[in-house]
């Protein structure tokens, strides 16, 4: 499988398929999500994940969700949407694309009520059924808008974030931003790819990322499709690299961002942020708009999934690895404060310190 | 299994026994130590770990590598001291306590041969093997002595350091510095053990520490044994426990402390500094002054072992979780700088900075 092919989400003869990651990178295998329930589950259970992954899969979802509905009329329609949105909305809380994609399907079908009236009559006199079957089509054409837009994303993240690097450096990344996170290329990893084919040269670190070791099966195996040089520690092993001075600059993505600029990202991330401070190293955060909350002013606001103590107890294979009954705490995500962010990639620009502005400034202007 | 009774080194009719600690928590299986490769073989492979618990097999470790050798002078004996010492030597490179312990063990025939010369012809008359085997029965009783005395000075470690806590606190620990990495007690730990004696009612939260989980498998089950509070986490959560406002103070244990305060602990260690640093909260460092080296100036003289990939690519239980052929790098310590350190704890008394000086004083003193 090479680079160009690592696109983790496809429609094929109707169907979404998914690359199931938890069985990376021992196996490559698509499942097919052919209800709402399938798409829940596999959100839930990290068969899809990444941000931007999640927001184009919870889109999808909405249109298989309604798509076979029985509802006669947009109002219907409508009604029926908000319990599919409510349902796939409660499969993970903290990445904002989740909602942001939901709304934008609502906005789809909002739309077409407005135009034609919620009873779905039209002044031609269409049926309300042929105002729902229309309203559907609609629903699907935009899931594939934002898979689509996803892809052109990443590939302008990837673009911007290269002009903030030099070929050789040593980067170090966490978790999985990558293609298999996204539609295509990746958020933080994007700038890796467009600068392999550039002979940039990277030396890249990944970190495994516990509990569930997105880095160890997901990063490095796509940097390997690549043929980057991707070497794998631990992540308490960060600070060893950074001494030895092998770290040139520090590159995550982000699951939300509030206006503020602090941002939402797999457990751990601030961590690294603050290594990189201590360390003077550039800490950059790839985040598509779509992944930036300016409804909210702080990461105080972010909801933080936590989720079952056996992803830690047990580790991947189900062996226990700690004794019967021990108490566990298992965040999903941690909360970087914006002062250790040196700049904030997304597809529209790069946004510097002070974020309370420049954030709004870029995704507005 | 009491806390009372958590000794993981013991002599049983004249044969060395050790817990292995590669099979906890699921198993408590005491391994027989027959030969010096039996003692390498347990050292190297983690079988008995801590700094102090491998000072204490390795003393062992000459007297068994000794006492059936043929030498009939305490010249050859000595030689054959050399041999077995640089063999012992060779099984873990950073702990200091292993060249401290195999130090003392040598002091003990240098002594003999001071005293009775070389050849082992003492002034009444004693034949040379006499001598040997008095020197060998010396070399057990020196062991002996070391294994008795870590148990008192981790005692006096916990009392030093128990008077640095508050009932109540929330406690943050790294790896395994119980019980199991000493004679009895710990050295971070100890104080816990004595507190909860107390009715402290810490709150402890132990870091599973990558790769080999010694926080998930030894640590949570040691103070499970006591009935003390503790919660399991991911290393890279240290900082969302801290950020919640649940940590008061870092415990950690020591491999090698230089002159100057600089100390190599397991890897991850100096995060947790920097952590400690950035959120203020004290960072204690519990090291015997068997740990301090005072021969070395700076940490950067401190070997680091590199230890192989499989480690960290296979977990704990032999299933891949890595792609094949990726590179890994597998540090098992790295140094934290003294000017995070708010102070080092040793069975003769607690050091403050600046530790150039403080810690040859209390030492010596």
């Amino acid at each position: 499988m090479k680079t160009e092919d690592v696109r983790p989400i496809k429609i094929e003869e109707g169907i979404l398929k998914v690359i199931d990651q938890t069985l990376l990178p021992g196996t490559v295998e698509w499942k097919e999500l052919k209800t709402k329930e399938d798409v829940w589950n596999a959100i839930q259970k990290l068969h899809v994940r990444g941000a931007p992954a999640i927001g184009v899969a919870a889109a999808y979802g909405v249109w298989i969700g309604l798509k076979d509905c029985k509802a006669e009329s947009l109002a219907s329609l409508q009604a029926e949407f908000r319990s599919v949105a409510e349902y796939l909305n409660s499969s993970r809380p903290t990445a904002v694309n989740l909602f942001w994609a939901l709304n934008r399907m609502k906005d789809v079908i909002d739309n077409a009520a407005g135009l034609w009236g919620p009873g779905g009559e039209k002044e031609d006199g269409w049926k309300g059924s042929l105002m729902v079957s229309s309203a559907k089509n609609a629903l699907l054409a935009e899931a594939e808008a934002i898979h689509r837009e996803d892809e052109d994303n990443c590939r302008q993240m990837g673009e911007k974030g290269l002009t903030l690097l030099a070929p050789g450096m040593g980067i170090l990344t966490y978790c999985n931003a990558g293609a298999l996170a996204t539609a295509r290329y990746g958020t933080a990893l994007s700038p890796l790819y467009l600068g392999q084919e550039q002979g940039y040269n990277f030396k890249v670190f990944a970190c495994e990322t516990r509990p569930l070791l997105q880095g160890a099966r997901l990063t490095t195996w796509e940097l390997q499709q690549a043929g980057i040089d991707v070497t794998l520690i631990c992540d308490n092993m960060a600070a060893a690299v950074i001494q030895k001075g092998w770290i040139d600059a520090i590159l995550v993505g982000c699951d939300r961002m509030s206006a503020n600029g602090d941002m939402a990202n797999k457990i751990g991330t601030s961590t690294l942020a603050i290594l990189a401070k201590e360390y003077q190293i550039p800490f950059y955060v790839f985040a598509p708009s779509s992944s930036i909350d300016l409804s909210i002013e702080t990461g105080k606001e972010i909801p933080i999934e936590e989720r079952e103590g056996e992803e830690i107890t047990e580790m991947w294979y189900k062996k226990r690895m700690a004794p019967g009954g021990v108490k566990v705490f298992n965040p999903a995500f941690d909360v970087t404060l914006e002062k250790y962010i040196t700049a904030v990639i997304t597809e529209k620009g790069i946004a510097y310190p002070p974020y309370m502005g420049s954030l709004e400034t870029l995704l507005k202007g």
